[in-house]
């Protein structure tokens, strides 16, 4: 029987229920544990899609985010690598098997058994559900805790745990390096760490844009080139280009142009849309240029905490907007008309008040 | 001006003629030239749609044939990789620029400015268009031949260059080796020397199959086992299996079922089918395994050597019934119904006669 410690949480009760103020368990650390105060949660797509339940699946209460950071609290007697006081991160993944083939290659994210999301995942220490940072607490293994650079600003490093590992990830599986041609389809908090990763590596970015209206914002996070999609002659400016294309796009939209400015052996990866290629995707360009269309989903521990030390390297972090707990309903509303640059993080410390 | 040295070859003059006798030219050699009599032809089914102008664009008269064996009659006089009697072989490519990015790198296949086709490409020697390998003679330059192992037999070796460097290339590129897990979608003239290959480089290999009929045949080829795609329990036996599938099948038909057989990381390659996915590619899968989508073309020149040299050491051939010249418009028809094990090989004797 596990001991429990109430926490104050912000989370929603029904899919057309504004989150307010609840009150959660979080359980006593195990031997295992890491105890952690949260100093800031970053606040994901996927958190919205969960709260309104807009994939299916969603256990109610639900408590999102999965961009935390925060300080150690207190630790279990096995932790050696974390003491109190560490300034730490936790990402989407909380469990996983650790046994079987993916696990073993340090590629949690395709635990074969299914890893544990950070909120809306089984609980196996105190049954339900997993709940997410929108909380003062959060209890994690301590193998699926990440260390924060001192250096990086520890609010705008939040979205790193999810939309920079998501990014880096296939940056780094698709090999690029100093001169690589990478090109970035859309602009939001997926985009914006994807253009400053793929710098951070060396590589030249183009950003694909609808409209012109963000080449001043593209420009200021370092993109190369900006390609407005819809002007055929800047589309044909580039047939051939790109060795990798990372497309955060979330909704249905027609990859077919993109694959064409790939390069001969080139990949365009999916890290955003989920669901069927309309218009259909053609094998002709893909079988006279050796190309590939894949799909990428967040990454394993150790490629965060290789993606962290980098950042904290190369001073990379996200651009936020600092919001309080309160405000995480107007602030869904604003992110489904991609009204922020280019991500939400909620200052903890406004729960408390 | 080039001298031209006339040739009987067989070939058609428009879409819905048979092909009949006709007198083309080849040119005289150049100093990089190799000239070779034709022994064997091998019978792709681009062959086929070349000289039905399926897919737009032939010219006629049209002498299909990209699967040549032969033996060096005379060369040039910088030629000094080939001499008169060599067992050669020539597949799909005649030329290519050899000096873009693409051929740099040996990958003839994917020339920027495009490759010289066997038949059907622009003639840069005598103008007008090239003819293939249903004919007594062709004239080749040296960079584009190929050495056949003795120990082969000659009409078997055939289909290799076409058949077989377009199934090797991927088994390559996606590094399947000493226990890789592939599996051949299509039991033709393409899947079953993709089956032959794949065992040879020390892979399991799996064969789809829509129908059980082909249990004996595919067994006899070496696959380890077959799985029928419409039976569902057999399907889900797969689930997650593979490294690399080779999907060979020509006509639309629906892939989603297949990526479901990948294991993380891995890619089905098309390899046989022009057109738009349908039905839809779903990204779900994809996603969530790290899996690609991919296509291929043929070979470059120096792989497909290493391919004749690999299938000499390990005495690997097509599977072929042998036919005259003046059968082909008979076997086309067989074709069409997939009615031959595994690929005809046409007698140029024959065409002596
Ligand atoms: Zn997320
Ligand atoms: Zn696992
Ligand atoms: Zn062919
Ligand atoms: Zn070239």
């Amino acid at each position: 029987m596990n001991s429990i410690i109430p926490v104050k949480a912000f989370g929603t009760s029904a899919p057309d229920a504004d989150l307010e103020q609840i009150q959660i368990d979080r359980r006593t650390i195990t031997p295992n544990d890491v105890e952690i105060e949260i100093l800031y949660c970053g606040v994901c797509h996927s958190d919205l899609h969960t709260a309104r339940n807009d994939w299916g699946g969603t256990k109610y209460p639900s408590v999102p985010g999965h961009e935390i950071v925060g300080r150690v609290t207190s630790v279990g007697s096995q932790v050696n690598k974390f003491k109190s006081g560490d300034l730490v991160g936790v990402g989407c993944i909380v469990d996983s098997c650790k046994t079987c083939s993916s696990c073993a290659q340090d590629l949690e994210q395709y635990c074969l058994n299914g890893f544990t999301g950070t909120y809306n995942g089984a609980d196996t220490h105190l049954g339900g559900h997993t709940f997410g940072g929108y909380s003062e607490k959060v209890v994690v293994r301590d193998e699926f805790v990440l260390r924060i650079p001192e250096n990086l600003d520890a609010a705008a490093a939040a979205p790193l745990l999810c939309a920079g590992i998501t990014t880096w990830s296939p940056l780094r599986y698709w090999n690029v390096k100093e001169g690589s041609k990478v090109a970035v389809v859309g602009l939001g908090g997926l985009g914006h760490m994807a253009i400053k990763l793929a710098k951070g590596l060396g590589a030249s970015v183009t950003l694909f844009s609808r409209t012109p209206g963000k080449m001043e914002d593209a420009k200021a996070l370092g993109t190369d080139e900006i390609i407005i999609s819809t002007d055929s002659a800047q589309m044909k400016s580039v047939q051939g280009k790109f060795d990798l294309i990372i497309d955060t796009v979330p909704y249905v939209h027609d990859v077919n142009p993109y694959v064409s400015t790939l390069n001969i052996n080139g990949t365009l990866v999916l890290v955003g849309y989920l669901g069927p290629l309309e218009p259909m995707l053609h094998t002709v360009p893909m079988i006279l240029g050796r190309k590939s269309v894949a799909g990428s989903v967040i990454g394993g521990i150790a490629e965060t905490q290789e993606m962290l030390d980098f950042c904290g390297k190369n001073n990379i972090v996200s651009d936020i907007e600092m919001i309080n707990m309160q405000d995480i309903n107007a602030a869904y509303e604003r992110m489904l008309k991609s009204d922020v640059k280019y991500r939400f993080v909620i200052d903890m410390q406004s729960l408390k008040n």
